[in-house]
């Protein structure tokens, strides 16, 4: 595969409220979408525009969320993941795996409605990243 | 101000040739610039393209480095800062502060040649947003 199109950076958050009022109020975002949960997923999760990419937002939607613990270990929110386009999930898991790198867990539908799937970050340079098939309609 | 084009993502690494080989080997990066010394900021670091972006890796250059800390806690390196671009640095320095958001320290020089600053983590969210004015010649 080719690194593909950079299509969110994940930050994970104890409010999106807040989360959204500092990215609206300080840095001046303009196109701030409506916030959506994703139960299957235990998040909330919500997008922002930037001029070239996605913000998505992050929130936990009980102590059993993924990203309970991250938001344990970091009580103010941070970066959580960052997420890049692919052709086909089935292509890339493949490929990963023929040089040994793992992802965690089958492929799901992810925010965008389309497979993700995640590296792990122990094979990734400590950074956590999504794979995620290319939406149909941009971001 | 308005929230800026995403320029770059900055993942803080032990190594820069070892995270090379996982963007390149393992995602596929085909656009990787050469690694260079940053001395005045301790760091050495370098850009890979993506089709909107680019990642900075940015690996310590001596135990003084800003970023020393960072590796310490995080030995396999991770997300480091995200960087977004504005007009005049100064201005949106002025912004933030009248909004009561911290910058750590006078802008300075960045990797791309124009003036760059901080805002405190602490004041978004906890991310380390780096605000950088928009260099000459695309990214």
């Amino acid at each position: 595969m080719n690194l593909g199109r950079l299509n969110h950076i994940g930050i994970a958050t104890p409010s999106i409220e807040t989360s959204i009022a500092l990215y609206r109020d300080l840095l001046g975002a303009t196109r701030v979408h409506a916030p959506f949960d994703l139960p299957a997923q235990g998040v909330r999760v919500c997008f922002i525009d930037t001029p070239n990419t996605q913000i998505e937002l992050i929130e936990p939607l009980s102590d059993e969320s993924p990203i309970a613990g991250f938001i344990a270990k970091n009580p103010a929110g941070g970066q959580h993941h960052i997420c890049f386009e692919v052709p086909d999930i089935h292509v890339a898991i493949a490929e990963l795996g023929a040089k040994g790198a793992r992802v965690l867990g089958e492929p799901r539908i992810g925010a965008h409605g389309t497979l993700i799937v995640f590296v792990h970050p122990k094979d990734m340079g400590g950074t956590l990243v999504e794979l995620m098939e290319t939406p149909r309609e941009g971001h």
